[in-house]
């Protein structure tokens, strides 16, 4: 049985990964999973924020936001409104959680990065987009960091790979990478980070009808590591290229 | 090798679940994890909001907050901040879910029920308690409802039953329900929320320190379904008390 | 002719004042009036506001909330608004105020002591139970920083005790401590904090209704110094206990 | 032993009450209590807030502001700060009470009268020279909606007449009317809101200092009763001149 | 063709610069052009905002708001929504350029003036009217602080003058300094700020119907020019009065 | 004497102008002039804002924003600090006022168009290709509501074209449309929009350093009209393209 648009439950949507897309950033990219596109830019400063300051570790964060008409119908801005909701708190959390894991901040050194990931076009997966073009972004910050001696050039903040994936059973199947058509109707939704290696940063399933089990637990994971796997083939193969 | 304060490392804290701690709210539970205590109450409406007038279905949302001084240094206020920080969105959201996921809200009808979780004492595992509490305050909300024919007699809103619990792994051994300290030297922290039938609702897992393995999460998921039964166990003992 | 609750008109409703109620702050009190109970907590921190910088001089200063649920219709968290409202700030201006008139700031010294003071079920009067838990929690707060050298064991920082309770006109008749069925229908509403030896540190007094007369005032004093008596008289027994 | 501007502790300093001082509002008033000038505006809609729709009954209330530089230092706007502190919304409220004691909601119909009292000179005694000449406007407004037959022509909504004065005890003397370098020094202060004949509507003191005993509360009941009716016969003599 | 208050197209209204409207500001002044009436009023702080310290320049900036009742019908507080609307910091934005044109800021050395434009009563004009009152108690405000020796004696950190003047095109006629009847009608509308010596600090044009062609461009840059002359005698005249 | 980047002083930057560029928005367009790149939305919906209810007339608005990242510092997130900065109101309702200058609200019909412009890199200009890029993804925007029946076949809802341009002064040579180093470099600096037969629908102009003179002020309109008729011709070209 095939997928709305054509693919095999296992199989991931193209994905594309587009470095220097800016002039300014010090890393910067054009993620694309299919239809969703997100811009992400990694912004290094020098210091770090107050509660870090004399302890000679850097920091990393991240802020997630959909442009209005990212979405089939436009919302509203968050600063038109003023204040943050939750979902987008939520999400920022995430990818700079999954993107510290893979920083030594000893090695970093008191900077700070700052990973900006904005969707210009949502299809679903955004977040997990978000992390896997974020890293690619954060790996060229760390890189530009280096040559601009802000980082020893003995040292090497970067301790790993990071990608992410969605997975969902929807009518019964277990699918890899959603689409938005195919979100809005899993009965579970399983967001998963992993490392280039297949161990887990994070994982986080959610049921959105009836409860799910131990084995549909399971498949799920199974096919997420395995897109994770693809997904780190894919940042190789970018960060690779010359800039 | 036994844990801080003696427990083994598959034992939960002491769990005491107090019904009836309000004269004013239709369902209403101190709970308590060990140190941990949040009060939840569970309010009852006619209506929905307005995205939801018409369809015949209710509604189910939560707040989480923490008092200023439930934890060892008095935070700042958010509504003295003016805004609600990521924590207390994610949080609510969750509890909100959890709960969500064991209505029938055709049953509900156009009720809502707002569950208000505050932690008038943290030390650690606020939102496994608060979910933990808020569930039972929500079976006696709805049962105020059915008695007082918000609800058909016979519809019945309630479909499973939830609790929740975090489990991690400290020193490198997996333990069920951390106090804070072992929540703060874990190197990966879950949160799982079950039903009394074993299957799950919500699965968070986040590598703090080093990415975890496959096997890791196994073994972090045998334990929360564990202490998930257990909890279970109590919030039948405790509904099945004289109101 | 009695009251609603049975109580004659120069009656305290039963008064309790439990101590420690919080492992983690430095004073903590759960206050009752009736059915109104106040979760009061003091926290200690070295240090003073900017403004108070280098003056060798202390502040203390309060914060009052109720939580959603503790009034009969559930309201809307300020947290959730974004903004405080005009009570809230009214009353915790008025609970500082109160306390800071028994704090010698000097013998205090640069330490700041925030009382916060939660309400967990209203049923009138909850700045008067407030400012009288706050009291209790406050005096405990101010032995802990004596205990802990932040105070010098020579110098008392507290100079008196604080009471207040609320009186009012209901169907022409004063009463003291109304609950919340006495206190919509009173014609006049007044709040008055006293020192243990019946002098005033606040008299508010607002007619609701007609305007009153100058008898009418004096008589309303007279109600609410002697239930401030008794209240001293609460407080005293409260502290004396082992903690 | 006179007072700082030579006055002797029981004179007011001279009122100013100006009238018409606005093209577009119903009643607009310029108030002056020596130094402090206040001005005053009263605005007339039809319709009332949605709470009280279907009531029959009108709605009086007050915003009280002060210009930044009203004061001998310039302090931040409120608006700029993006919230309003908590004594604006003390006053206020005060302000609103107080004009709502002599208003019949029911003579003034579904109509709403918000009263703006915008402090243009502070020098003490804002708030009971807004009251004073917030009096003025409404009862110009009450008048003008009378004559443009939003009330009917036979329902007189005001009900008596209500001025505010400050006192206070400054070196152990009872003053009345403090100016601002007089209020620094009081050590209890106290705004008294009276009706013209006597009558209380509102009484808020405070000890700033020591606590104040019963025998220095009458004496400034004394002295603020007098000062009213002063105000009471300034009030009139500006509403007896033709607009 | 005579316009609705009788003046011709390149007739200005009554204009009044009355200064020393406050004790407490180093330089005020009520403005009126017409009916519409503005206070200004010009604070001097020593210090500098932080991104200009050390740079031995000062800096000016303002504020703009309206009473709520200054229009025709009330308008919401600013404080009270909680934000500043856009065309309240359009104008503020507008008068803090249009000051800082004729300021040396070296001169000025390491001082703030801040700007207070409050509009008490609205007829149309009122940037325009700030602007040229601001100015004049920017005058004020820079001799005030030379006398007090926050500025050197032989610097001068005015350099200029500056008035502001609306212009439009109304049934097809520009007009000068539109009233707000007429400012409701205008086809085109233009506020220009000039220097005395009619070159021009700012200049912005609207089409509010049909685009404008350059001629008529022209036609309204010269009535601007010369009325702005005519504001430039009147701050003088008013400069040269004893304050 | 040739530019920074080798133009010649009345050479606009080389002009992109792609449509089609969201898969969701019913106009959409990225638009470059140089570096500086800018995302235009144009969203559909029936219905008008309520105060326009009825009216049987639609409404077009704007919103822009620069992603924190589009400059060469990064800038903090508006909705992170919970209000809009002055910059962003103003360029906003500029670019709402340049297009609602060539829509006929009564062909429109009650139906709204919003237009996001997000900057995604800024190198000076970002309002002035903002409004040109907007105006195409409004053309398409209409065409669709055409294509779709929101609006009928036999009206046209847009009354013209409309392009913008920068022109300012730099070392006394007046330039065309100033990249982000010409523009901190300006005396003055102008914002001009044209229609595309060489009215005008807005002149901002500014002195940044020196007051302009009205010979200077002629130089620039010329410059800035001969700017907006190439840009006018790029729409032209981009609309003739098959979408």
């Amino acid at each position: 049985m095939s997928r709305i648009d054509g693919r095999t439950p296992e199989q991931l949507r193209p994905v594309t990964i587009e470095r220097g897309w800016s002039k300014h950033a010090e890393g910067s990219v054009l993620v694309s999973f299919g239809d969703t596109k997100v811009f992400c830019t990694a912004s290094v400063t020098e210091g770090v924020p107050r509660w870090r300051k004399g302890s000679g570790e850097g920091w990393v964060t991240a802020e997630y936001s959909m442009l209005p008409r990212s979405t089939n119908t436009r919302g509203d801005r968050e600063s038109v409104r003023g204040k943050i909701g939750g979902r987008t708190h939520e999400i920022s959390r995430l990818i700079g959680r999954s993107l510290r894991a893979v920083i030594d901040f000893k090695a970093l050194g008191e900077n700070t990065i700052v990973l900006d990931c904005d969707v210009l076009q949502a299809d679903g997966g955004t977040r997990t987009a978000a992390i896997t073009g974020a890293y690619v972004a954060l790996a060229d910050a760390v890189e530009w960091a280096r040559s601009h001696k802000l980082v020893k050039a003995n040292r090497q903040p970067l301790t790993g790979t990071v990608g992410a994936v969605s997975v969902g059973i929807v009518d019964g199947v277990p699918l890899l990478d959603l689409c938005y058509e195919e979100d809005v109707r899993a009965e579970t939704d399983m967001n998963v980070v992993c490392t280039g290696d297949g161990r887990f940063i994070e994982v986080q399933g959610t049921a959105e009808g009836q409860p799910f089990t131990r084995d549909e637990l399971n498949g799920l994971l199974d096919l997420a590591v395995r897109g994770c796997g693809e997904l780190d083939a894919a940042q190789r193969t970018a960060l690779a290229a010359e800039l």
